[in-house]
């Protein structure tokens, strides 16, 4: 099945990428305690958000290539912003590495992921970016709450 | 330049359709007053958020299908619940008539969205689905704040 790609393999990972940066920066916008401390309406704190993007992204992408199904665990042992800002730099380059190892013939497999999530692998991707999107922007709003200046979400630099 | 369509024009436009499903079903969940009035550390209101949304979508659309540049103008004459969400019906096969306008050899061609933007439609595109999951996110911390449980964000039925 070729069609035009409107978005191919190497654009949907610069895309993603891209939002790691402005992700990243948002991070690093919070102060230490807020980013640990603070929330809004009894959601989780911001770094419990990211540790969430970080057990899904590297760990996601790690069963779709291995075709290991494990279950996911957002508990990870990161308690400082340098812990967490260390996680994710450390992540990133076997992120664009096992992103890389995925034949373009498997994104319309279906793949089990975690165990829970039967989808098309591009499903489970697109996924991974809109969580990461929509967990960024809660993480705005705890910046907005705390009378801070979050990046600016078009710059993916 | 053909590849594997990793997403497909038709892949793309289903993808931004569950998006809309799910930001209509976030503001349903607003109760009217607050919609208007509530936010959090001087941010925009939810109201203020779905009409940048409904401001982006249809008139970005209409420029790329018809090479028109006009500016955008997010101070929609929508003053209740009800009238956003007229728009936003109203809006939504109007929006996949435009899309399905749009020819696949285009979305990589440069266009000067809103005599501001000038990108690929492609890019453009990713933008409108990125900058809805933002504030619809946003709007689920409103909802948060306000004692309210938001709808389930894989939910895009």
């Amino acid at each position: 099945m070729n069609k035009t790609a409107i978005i191919s393999k190497a654009d949907l990972l610069q895309h993603w990428l891209g939002h790691r940066n402005l992700t990243r920066r948002t991070i690093e916008k919070f102060p230490e305690a807020e980013l640990f401390n603070y929330s809004i309406g009894e959601m989780r704190t911001f770094a419990e958000l990211v540790k969430e993007i970080l057990s899904i992204a590297v760990p996601g992408l790690n069963g779709i290539v291995n075709n290991q199904i494990d279950p996911y665990n957002h508990d990870l042992p990161l308690h400082t912003k340098d812990a967490l800002l260390a996680q994710w730099d450390k992540d990133t380059p076997i992120l664009i590495d096992l992103y890389n190892q995925i034949p373009e013939e498997r994104f319309h497999e279906d793949f089990n992921l975690f165990g829970e999530y039967k989808f098309p692998i591009i499903h489970n991707l697109l996924y991974f970016i809109d969580n990461e999107i929509h967990h960024r922007a809660q993480g705005f709003v705890y910046l907005r709450g705390l009378g801070i200046e979050p990046p600016f979400f078009w710059d993916r630099a």
